[in-house]
């Protein structure tokens, strides 16, 4: 039986739930897959803070030297989170040949091509399955099972946080401050918010996922990205009208040689596999050239989901004899600053004779074409009425410019959410 | 660049999928994955025959030796399906030597014990993530993903003919024999329709996968199998009253130290994950300790979908420096003969005083109880109506001794399904 000697960097809640799945689980797994694990060092803010699962204090240390260069621990796993110090102990262990698994969607996102490099000149292995989808094996198939595809595109439900709110605020009708405030009681939205409901966390992961699927490395930077604050409940019930259901969607898209990444509040039609994927499940929608329509669901956040995940990629690490660097040529991408789709656009339009007939007439100006219109509602005091328009495939560009056109003078309270129904 | 050297054996449209696909993306695949590969020699039963992608005749034998004994090919590739020759054949190349990439879910299930001592003893390896649900990677979940945890319970939709009949009937209220009909036009059913309709296809399959998932083997003639040639319009009708839509399941659940594993007809809740897998569609639903639910969803068959799983086992077994065998004790499995659900039980009643009571009366002797009872339509010539129970919770055993016990005497033409809803 071969014994590997590991380090964790952090002991949070995920932290404590590899330590209790290996101490636990550890004894099948070792029968299972012919390899067991010492954990020999815990860096950790504080030692003597209480945590969610029994460990001997003597494992634990706030000195990150006693991780990082502990000649014996061959593989570190990190699950402290955020971009630093998280990022340089990484890399600082990589450089150190020793293999790092980590749930740590920010500090790769944010320095990939540091951390790859660190890998490929030390030889040691990157894992970080559990950096996107939690449990879900979303990497492992885009490395391990799709390799004789194009991929042309992926679309995921990839924070359970703005799922969570957005599936709530569909099934009851709530506005969106209404249902964070029940989030945040529950532990399930942080106390600022902003890195989850404004799509960041999201972004981070959407390009891990799209530098794997495009072989060539997405930078979060230049990821269209927009939230979920500014959803309300009348835009969820108004696309349940046409037939739509409402998701954060982080998509990417190649599309005549160049590659969409964005991440914004999104449409699906009510039978579309995504739609029923409904409060902190994550889910994954790929689309290959050879595999055709595949999709990844599970719990995309969890203690134990993530666990599960970190220590998947751990017996992967163990058992490897040589380690396999995610196949991302360094060769840079070319992002389009366009795309199309269709687009819910939602309004309040001055009710005067005419004014239709100009709204539709910038649409058209645009070369964009409309598909569904519906009025909403009586003319308020200010002499406004709500129109809910459904484009045909349009391209984002003209979208905006159509609506720059009639904003002010046309309308006001100009909303648009984009829809993929691929 | 690493160059492998394969030869297939067979070439139909699966064979020809998986040419066409090295041909077409094999350059961009092996700039991906440092790893190119050239056909050698392909069996096949006529050479002059005309197939669905042009291949090079010089490649075409019809002995098998010229495969299996070529000293230069190191990567066998076997799509001829059915158990034997393939079987036999692919135990040749294993002793040989040779890594082994199979479709072939009927020549494993069968010869699992053998085949895997084949690849135990050569050290060669055995990769088969087509023989399961297409490009589904669950092959893959299950051996590299999954493995820090305990799975107690997966439910799968693994044969596309049946989830293609059971769709249609669903949506248009048609009759078994009507759809079949029309899925044999449509290509989707073969003009033997056995393997798939009566769940052989299914129990190959769910052999594999239990096997997988629970470490031990379960042979598939320890698998309780019923197709789907029983069921009607009726039933399917009468389900969707009760909120549930019918599904041909492969359950396999670990329960109290021994093993169920069953293929038979199957009501979910609509709102189940697997509830709208429609048509030709596959998926599979798995619960972990850690990992939670899970869900993977895709094309379980057609060439290029079953081509991208095939591929992908071969770039993994050219990579591979050594080859994992699947982490299956030869302990021999516990097999439960009883297990407990939900069951939906359809009968013509005899429409007489009392007899409701003796009905109800039969179910309580055995302990069964009755969540929901309804009348369907009128009393027919005979002098029966229609009832429709849905049990609690009951021993498969218990309600079929509670049907016996009414069978001719009470009621007739009794039809049992059982209930899935976790």
């Amino acid at each position: 039986m071969k014994e590997i000697v590991i380090g964790f960097l952090g002991c949070g809640n995920i932290g404590c739930g590899v330590y209790r799945l290996l101490e636990t689980h550890g004894q099948e797994m070792a029968a299972n897959e012919g390899v067991s694990f010492a954990v020999r060092r815990i860096l950790v803010r504080d030692p003597k803070k209480k945590r969610g699962w029994e460990i001997p204090s003597v494992l634990l240390t706030d000195r990150a030297e006693e991780v990082l260069e502990d000649p014996q621990i061959s593989i570190v796993m990190e699950f402290m989170g955020g971009e630093e110090p998280a990022a340089s102990y990484i890399i600082r262990a990589l450089r150190a040949g020793k293999s790092v698994v980590t749930a740590n969607k920010m500090a790769l996102a944010t320095h990939w091509d540091e951390i790859i490099a660190a890998a490929r000149e030390s030889g040691a292995g990157l894992y970080y399955e559990a950096s996107v989808c939690g449990a879900i094996p979303i990497i492992r198939a885009m490395t391990d099972s799709l390799q004789a595809n194009r991929i042309t595109s992926l679309m995921g439900i990839i924070n359970g946080t703005t799922n969570y709110i957005l599936s709530r605020m569909s099934r009851e009708g709530a506005d969106y401050s209404e249902v964070l405030g029940d989030a945040q009681r529950l532990g399930l939205a942080e106390p600022d918010p902003t890195a989850d409901v404004e799509g960041y966390d999201a972004a981070y992961k959407l390009s891990i996922l799209s530098s794997l699927a495009f072989h060539r490395h997405v930078p979060v930077e230049k990821i269209y990205r927009e939230g979920i604050t500014g959803v309300t409940a009348l835009d969820v019930a108004c696309g349940r009208e046409f037939g739509l259901t409402l998701k954060l969607l982080a998509v990417a898209k190649e599309e005549n040689g160049s590659i969409q990444a964005r991440v914004h509040p999104t449409f699906v039609p009510d039978s579309h596999p995504l739609a029923s994927v409904s409060d902190a499940f994550n889910a994954v929608f790929v689309n290959g050239h050879a595999c055709g329509e595949m999709m990844f669901y599970g719990r995309g956040a969890g203690d134990l989901p993530t666990a599960s995940a970190l220590v998947s990629d751990l017996v992967k690490a163990a058992k490897a004899d040589h380690h396999s660097l995610p196949a991302v040529s360094s060769q840079s991408v070319f992002m389009a600053e366009d795309w199309e789709c269709v687009h819910f656009v939602r309004m309040l339009a001055k009710d005067e004779p005419g004014v239709l007939r100009d709204v539709a007439g910038r649409f058209a100006d645009e070369g964009v074409s409309i598909a569904s219109m519906v009025q909403k509602g009586k003319r308020d005091e200010g002499g406004y009425v709500q129109l809910i328009f459904l484009t045909h495939r349009a391209s984002e560009k003209h979208v905006r410019r159509a609506l720059e056109r009639m904003d002010g003078s046309l309308a006001r309270e100009i909303c648009v959410i984009r829809v993929e129904n691929e």
